[in-house]
């Protein structure tokens, strides 16, 4: 029983086993555990047949353990593999695994100093503070910092919780009697203005659960480029229903889909004019605060009442890591139950200000050793890098002439279809174009070629629905398609690497494009009819 | 740059770095890098001078990030060392610390099945049907399971979440058109009965985040032995205000200040004659599942509609690992986005019932490789083991003649005052009892033990306030104390450690002996003037 447990010494035993559990860590990220495919793909019935078990009476030996993780190695997806190019959650940067691996023995309890978390409770201050300034909120150096009530930012779960935390910020802020009287207490439903096609999932949620309901979002129309479209939300605001009192607006800086980003300023304008809290949504854009170049993409972030980061997208860092920071930082102080203690001087237990989260461990100590790691210097570096990374991988893509991209290039996620050139020539030469057959085809040749591409397992795409609001494929913009994505998010891909993206695409896609061209020619024929569009059976995470 | 990347291969001072990390760790956990103290104590003010930085211009070196590493060991608290002993949340099992290491590398996003956690999707699941088997509730084998809808609980990022979900859960059972119309569309305020002085923080946190109100908690009276009294909510039930209508009783299986658990079948059957959900906080109680003895201290749990249970507290897991689980399985679909999605056959996009939580990592493989390691039966001995444990340390404790308890010993926390027995006998031989400068003092003396404790940093014991409900100290119920925790999360502590807490507690208590007893007799000789009692300066995490 004793050797289950690591209390004040070790066996050898003990060490050899985590030793080898690192090393079989490795082995994954370098690729030698996985047969060096992003996915040794299974199907779900595989998988399932791998799995499931019964509750197991008797214990098993570290050796069966060891089998049992390097089964889960060998079927995991790599995301940190340079041919994984669906989501930008690399989380393979030295510094973020280091601080990961020492996090789990630390096993700090970030609720208060005390007893608890004496020294992580001010690295991750210090971090908050750190990230107020990139962002560009009013800040002050941790020496200087009175209490709680001047932090002004906290460590979420992700960026779905940040959203949440913000709007439930926002909404206090401006109906300061809810805390203690609730939703029902109000003359009028609270409401938060945003943009469709463009917003995370996470909004509908939490509009659901923190009591507004969905009919508490005021949904405006994107622009073709998927931003945010200002006259749409100043019209809205200008012909609100009687029974309705709008609290939020929301900007995307990077949406989930096509990274686009909102003019935060034209937003913030709006807001002002209309006394609105304003939210950014930076959870994949935040990281081009670290480039004074990028940076002038999200101008006007540091105008923002609330933003959500979250690192553990595109910064390098494993799950999990996210912030939302407050421009005025004694906001979060709404959330505390004893409202006089985060003013005291010297108090500084985080879980005082923090809704949602009482016992949770030191996950800030990764991004706050990145950036140790790094350096500004070498974040701008890497940031800049992966924008240079991103529009060769996109010239890979476009080269080969299977596909049609739906909006220009932004900073690191594109969406596109498969419908090659000489597809698209022959339906211009045909006069094809607007024949409803051809809309199915391309949604159905994108599915497949991304479906095939997943179960080979060796670059994987997401695969995600998306309108095509620039009208590109030109059916309008009212439908939805299934689109692939790209996301780079490593800073660089090698030659070798690029080269191998290309010649799997190109394998894979030569074979849709004849059988798509076979299809289309069939069209002129008259004798095609069009096969019901299949239901997505593989999707990946931004379609969320 | 590359260098700070972990890619296709591994560069050997990459692979040293993890390695010298990982015997960081290990070194943490065996005392070696702390000095061999529970805790190397510093001030707020020493702690932020050592933390205290500007934003870093450049990169650090991997030995400076290693010596920084090493300061964060050297001053962190250690959970796991067997005197620690004012939290339950040891996470020091084998199994939880290698499953946490691999975890950091592979970097699944249990959001989704594909391109996101193949095989961990499965995993996760499956533990989840363990947990339900072992809670009562009804389940199926992996192989059997349809789809989503019949997973029935999931994966949180603590105790507090998991009493917000079921909140929630439970609310939207309720009033069904909630989801779209909110909580203003309600005509009555929805509200739940908890009882005063046992319940966790949360509910507080969500009745005020999730738009009820605090005003929608309706708070009945405790027993002596702190537990719910269930005559007091059925009063309460019988006279509600006209204008709230409660949907749910919370009962506690393990209260966070004493461990004390309410009889789950009285709130049961209360629940099924007022039509309520009976929730059960089992955060600390969800251990006792694992022994076929233990667990009729929670029988009926079974019964309940949901149950969180938090394996980060009292299951050597390390943070952060907690679930709730729904009797009714479809409960959760609630929160689908896709409603018919989730139960489509084939469906095990974990993502889609899960509110607050978007990309987030395999966090859950700790708790299903320690449920290998150990098997049920290894399970059962460690629980049993610690119940053992725990009371052999109340009896080194009561021994010392020092503390007054104020309840009879639960399973693993009991609260406590320093009052020793010298000092009472003195009060009692001189009729000096009931009065009001005795309170003063037996608060300051605790609070002053408890600190002096601290900061020598050698066993940790709890501070938190707590109501004298069973009057055992003799100034009647109201007052809130000052109280000492001791929580014994280990399954056992050797002779030594035993000896060497005794030791530390009789050196500490020795001094504060005399200088209390000094100042009860300058009471009789009516030249005292009692202290004004000072706050708390140190507080730890169950005082929440």
């Amino acid at each position: 029983m004793e050797e289950k447990f690591l209390y004040d010494s070790f066996s050898s035993e003990q060490q050899n086993f985590l030793q080898e559990v690192l090393a079989l860590g490795i082995r994954f990220m370098s690729g030698e555990a996985r047969d060096h495919k992003v996915l040794n793909y299974l199907t779900n019935e595989e998988c399932i047949e791998l799995v499931s078990s019964e509750l197991p009476r008797k214990g098993k030996s570290l050796t069966d353990l060891f089998s049992h993780l390097q089964m889960i190695s060998k079927y995991s997806i790599a995301q940190n593999d340079p041919k994984y190019l669906a989501f930008p959650d690399t989380g393979n940067s030295v510094a973020s695994i280091a601080a990961d691996i020492l996090v789990s023995f630390l096993n700090q309890n970030l609720i208060a100093v005390d007893r608890s978390a004496p020294i992580a409770s001010f690295i991750e201050t210090q971090l908050i503070l750190w990230l107020r300034q990139l962002v560009g909120y009013p800040t002050c150096e941790l020496k200087d910092l009175p209490n709680l009530s001047n932090v002004g930012g906290m460590w979420t779960s992700g960026g779905n919780m940040s959203n949440h935390i913000a709007i439930l910020a926002a909404l206090h802020h401006k109906f300061p009697g809810l805390k203690k009287k609730g939703l029902s207490s109000l003359a009028k439903r609270p409401a938060i203005v945003l943009a469709k096609g463009v917003e995370h999932f996470s909004f509908k949620g939490a509009a659901e659960v923190l009591g507004l309901g969905s009919d508490g979002l005021l949904w405006v129309e994107s622009n073709s480029d998927y931003t945010t479209n200002p006259d749409a939300v100043r019209f809205e605001l200008d012909h609100l229903p009687e029974d309705v009192e709008p609290f939020m607006v929301v900007a995307v800086a990077g949406n989930c889909r096509t990274t686009s980003i909102d003019s935060i300023s034209s937003l913030r304008k709006i807001c002002d004019e209309y006394g609105l809290w304003l939210h950014v949504d930076a959870c994949h854009g935040g990281s081009l605060l670290f480039s004074d170049t990028l940076r002038s993409k999200v101008a006007g972030i540091e105008e923002s009442d609330s933003v959500s980061l979250d690192p553990h997208k595109g910064m390098f860092v494993t799950y999990a890591s996210s912030y939302v920071l407050f421009r005025q930082p004694e906001i979060l102080t709404v959330f505390s139950r004893y409202p006089d203690k985060v003013r005291e001087s010297g108090c500084f237990d985080l879980g005082l200000i923090t809704p949602f989260y009482g016992s949770r461990g030191f996950a800030s100590l990764k991004l706050w050793l990145l950036i140790q790691h790094f350096g500004l210097e070498g974040l701008k570096k890497a940031v800049e890098f992966r924008e240079v990374t991103y529009r060769q991988v996109i010239e890979v893509l476009s080269k080969t002439n299977y596909f049609l991209f739906l909006h220009q290039p932004m900073f690191y996620r594109s969406a596109f279809v498969f419908y090659p050139q000489v597809v698209r020539k022959y339906v211009e030469e045909n006069q094809l174009k607007g024949r409803k057959e051809l809309k199915t085809l391309v949604k159905k040749y994108t599915q497949r070629f991304s479906e095939e591409l997943y179960r080979r397992g060796n670059v994987i795409f997401d695969l995600y629905s998306l309108q095509d609001l620039g009208n590109k494929i030109g059916f309008g913009i009212a439908d939805k398609y299934p689109v692939m994505g790209v996301s780079v998010g490593h800073p660089f891909l090698s030659e070798k690497n690029l080269k191998e993206v290309e010649a799997e695409i190109r394998q894979v896609g030569m074979v849709f494009e004849e059988q798509m061209l076979k299809e289309i020619m069939m069209l002129t024929n008259g004798d095609y009819s069009a096969e019901n569009e299949s239901a997505t059976k593989i999707s990946g995470p931004a379609g969320w």
